[in-house]
């Protein structure tokens, strides 16, 4: 019963997509965008800027300004190497000096509206420095970059500036055996959790951001700045190691302890991240990427995550949502876990069912204790300080949005996503999610009541590389991949490539609706007039098909003729009729094949009318709609033969 | 890096089969038998017996004898259905009359010559009987079947029959929820297991049997019960509940104790079974099936076991096998583990470090416990056990030979197995396993130094049906498959089915070999005379084929043509060479289908001879092997024209 339920759960989960873009040459013709210079590779780290209409780009030992309009249009480059002595260095250690020793870009944070602050890995001795956006030149004055920027080009790292100070999650030292996330500020030391497996346990950091003003602004809470990662377990116990994926916070007012927990956080907590399947004890563990879709109301922010499972041949991506609330509720009210001792040697993490000490461990300051007098974290009791010291780990979990994955989608590895909120013609919002794989292909799923709809998939990168980062811009209308060989600018959606209105409505795209006077398909925020979309797939509204003149074939009899008849969507089925009935593949001198009808030996009963019709069912409202796509009239070559008498 | 290593691991061992017999259209060039009885379902219990000549069928109602060399023959029937009180009781309690309240007979065991212990489930209230062999009757004298029996015909249950005594692994009560592995012996009351979660934890039983002799034979250690069944870990904790695959056992000669452990086994001891790929951390953890493969010297048993894992979806599954010694030094010199109790509420399951009582807990009485005077399990001391009571899980695990699987293939749930030991003609051994799936296919894989082959896929049900049972005789060179629907019966080789001397060596079937003489593949054990065999499937040795006439093909300019050539191996690839040159994809006028080369407009440029082969990769010996399988001269039907002059 349990694999019954399985296989029934992925079938209707499948990837089904109408379109599939698969080839690089037809790039041209869907308007993708690539940006790549000779010798520059690992174009990994990507940076948008409104306010300078830029693309910023952090490859390795050069950082780019690309129009994000066009990123194939470059507006300035300035390369960073690294000197012969750290390279020295670096080689003396055993790192590769084609390889390892170089400088890899992987901080571009915005400081203000003339800087940036970029970081590189530097041949393993990370170093940080100011671009001046007005001549695009570094300032020269490098600084160290531990804790703000990883050793190893190749480990996981995430960063996010907030106000001027630096977040990031990385390693702290040489060999990436001490994890770390801490914050860097211009004005005070590094702030960072402690060394211990409690905290971190060979984390994979995955996401940072800052989230503000949230369930808790009335009480004065400050802003907070939430970390996800996957890392391996202390409270379970597996054959061998078990990742678990986690959500981790830190206020951002923090400033240490005053004896216990010295310039470490005092509000380092973290949960487990839960995307399963649980009535099938389906478990996807490990989180690769994670989207903040921001709403204007701070607490109906929706957290995306993609995630895959740590037996991971088994080739399912999954994709789960989080409400904030539930995230902040984890964290506010959620209890601590206590690792115990047993039999001396042996520990195990429990709940810890003792008095939690006042104030709330790992709580943002708020009104409350302003109250109290504690108006910074220096001010918090040494109880509280050791007990988050001691219990950084929540018990409760956070759940995603109806208990289950949003996106299941099978023989995928999704690295990356990024998520926009649209507005369809029928004033209903709709998630349209846009992930990426390691296989460098691009698919755009929409989010609907009844499940999710598939509607495109794009290879962006060459060589199927994985896609590194991809960001999204609702200004441009574009999505921006970045990878080791290049990055690519796609449009979040192929509107104009819908030729007939079935096809514009059955795409099931929320950008995308039929505009009947052009008899055009085209995107809902170019002609906001009177436009036909039915995101449920019912073409029903699509005024009638022009009619078809018939094309004549003529061949010589017992040759071949081929009739041509393109569909161009893959759930389509194709149909052919001849004077009026369906022809059946039980006809041996028919064959139908991917272009069209192939008939190897004209007889004279072959003569007479063929259609080619496109048949295809929109699930949703149960209903197959046809298209007559092309009309043939075959006839016989006839050798002259006696003229007809005249009547 | 991981994911990468998954992929190449599974690469080469995926689904590539030689021949697959999959339509059931072909059962009657296949050889298969099938039997079944309309009104009659359930044939999930099978028994051979040597020396009847009969396989004993359990199904639905009724319990059937048929010939073990040809199952469409039914020598005798008796029916055993459930009368009308029970009928009653079981309706009462909420069951369904049509389906659960029947009587399914799921325990066939030989007590003698003359007669048969049968149970079946009896609407709910399990019962015994004994079957007279001479008239096919039952005793009429119906004894309770608890225990010995499942209440539920679809609860899992094992049973084996060891010198007249009963050894089950089933539910003890109504519900299902009480497992119990115990012992029916006529003079005896039950032996049975402790009720409780260390001894067993919703187990679902698999198989078991009796291993007689093994290592410790000269120590004076009588027979051991052996018995395998997944269930739930309690030494893990995982987010659910986690399933371990376990190898259980018992002392034969067993009596229980005194005082502690009265009438319960004083011998039960349990371990882990591991199945995993662990450069992989992939885990295969649920156990379906054990074959245990004997040999002549009792050490050198193989126990076979086929697994999945608890994550179902992944659609793998793997054989693994186990060296019977390692079992025993398992169960002989293991580590113990214990409960330990965590801040009084939780526990952990960690070794036992301290100093384990003498004679060793669970071990079966030998020749230096008698030496003590303890003859017998009752005169085992209290210490002993209540240790054993409170240890029945050893730490130590049992590891497959080689550290991982066998075998594992992609997009398949096994659920049965048999392994023959074959020896073929290079005098080396071979095992050949028999998996049987969920949708009633059958796989024939063979075991060599460099990894699996596999030979053969054949379906064996009717609708797609599970293979519930599997077995094998070796005298009768068949495999018999239980099913809901009916009882199948296949040759364990269709040696006869390769026209070829290639086909028949590059199949790598060890039971086939060539004998030129008849030019026909036959079976090794019919013919041991001058046979060519070659299992890495060289094809070297064949005599040089026969050579072929041209076949004459003549058509009309411009019409069609069709020259037919099919390929039997779907390892093979076919080349069709015209006039000396080989013929590419390229040509807009040639289709390579299926069934031969389609021509489908003959040009005058055309004519000539065209000859298809077959071409394979013996990739053990990495060599490609070619054969001829057809040749044709085309040549255009012209209209006749001036007569040519004469010279």
């Amino acid at each position: 019963i349990l694999e019954g339920l399985i296989y029934s759960a992925l079938c209707c989960l499948k990837k089904v997509l109408r379109f599939n873009f698969q080839s690089i040459d037809v790039n041209r013709e869907l308007d993708l965008m690539l940006f790549s210079e000779p010798g520059i590779s690992n174009y990994s780290t990507l940076l948008l800027s409104e306010e300078h209409d830029a693309l910023y780009v952090g490859a390795r030992e050069a950082i780019f300004e690309l129009s994000k309009r066009n990123v194939t249009l470059r507006n300035n480059k300035v390369q960073w190497t690294v000197a012969e002595d750290p390279m020295t260095m670096c080689t003396l250690k055993g790192k590769s000096k084609e390889r390892d020793c170089l400088n890899y870009i992987r901080v571009l944070q915005l400081v203000d509206a003339e800087r940036l602050y970029v970081c590189g890995t530097h041949a393993f001795q990370p170093q940080c420095d100011y671009l001046n956006l007005a001549d695009f030149s570094l300032a020269g004055r490098p600084e160290d970059g531990r804790g703000k920027c990883s050793f190893d080009p190749t480990q996981s790292f995430t960063t996010v500036m907030v106000d001027g100070e630096l977040y990031s999650g990385t390693a702290y030292n040489f060999l990436g055996s001490e994890p770390i996330i801490s914050r860097y500020s211009p004005s005070q030391s590094l702030l960072r959790t402690e060394y211990s497996t409690s905290w971190l346990n060979e984390p994979s950091f995955v996401y940072a951001d800052v989230i503000r003003g949230g369930e808790h602004e009335e009480d004065g809470e400050d802003d907070k700045i939430y970390y996800f990662f996957t890392e391996v377990s202390v409270e379970y116990e597996f054959f061998g190691k078990l990742l678990i994926p986690r959500v981790a916070r830190v206020c951002q007012g923090d400033l240490g302890g005053q004896r216990t927990l010295q310039k470490k956080w005092t509000s380092f907590l973290k949960a487990k991240l839960v995307c399963s399947m649980p009535e099938l004890n389906f478990v996807f563990n490990v989180v690769h990427d994670v989207f903040i879709l921001r709403a204007s109301e701070p607490k109906e922010t929706v957290i995306y995550g993609v995630f895959t499972s740590q037996w991971g041949n088994v080739g399912l991506s999954a994709v789960c949502a989080y409400d904030m609330r539930a995230v902040e509720e984890v964290f506010s009210k959620g209890k601590y876990m206590q690792k115990a001792t047993v039999e001396q040697s042996h520990t195990k993490w429990v709940r810890f069912n003792g008095i939690t000490p006042s104030p709330r461990p790992g709580a943002c300051i708020n009104n409350q204790m302003r109250q109290q007098n504690i108006t910074n974290s220096l001010h918090l009791p040494d109880k509280t300080l050791q007990f988050v010291r001691d219990h950084p780990l929540l018990e409760d979990t956070v759940l995603p949005i109806g208990n289950r994955p949003r996106l299941i989608t099978k023989d995928v590895n999704y690295t990356q996503l990024v998520v926009e909120r649209v507005q369809a013609l029928d004033r209903n919002i709709y998630d349209v999610i846009f992930t990426g794989t390691d296989k460098g292909v691009l698919h755009k799923s929409v989010v609907f009541e009844g499940g999710v709809h598939m509607v495109e998939e794009l290879q962006l990168t060459k060589n199927s590389e994985p896609i590194k980062t991809l960001l999204l811009s609702s200004e441009t209308r574009s999505l921006y991949a970045g990878s080791d060989s290049g990055v690519a600018q796609s449009p979040t959606a192929f509107c104009s490539k819908y030729l007939f209105c079935d096809d514009c409505i059955m795409a099931r795209d929320p950008y995308c609706a039929w505009d009947p006077p052009t008899a055009a398909c085209v995107n809902i925020m170019d002609a906001p007039s009177q436009l036909i979309q039915s995101l449920d797939g019912n073409a029903d509204k699509c005024p009638a098909g022009k009619s078809f003149d018939y094309q004549r074939v003529s061949v010589k009899p017992g040759s071949s003729a081929e009739l041509p008849c393109l569909l161009r969507s893959n759930l389509a089925q194709v149909l052919w009729r001849s004077n009026g009935s369906v022809l059946t593949d039980a006809s041996r001198f028919h064959l139908v094949t991917e272009n069209g009808l192939l008939i190897y030996s004209v007889a004279p009963e072959d003569q007479g009318s063929y259609e080619c019709w496109s048949v295809e069912l929109a699930a949703a409202v149960g209903k197959n709609f046809s298209r007559l796509l092309v009309r043939y009239i075959l006839t016989l070559d006839l050798p002259p033969g006696p003229a007809p008498r005249s009547g």
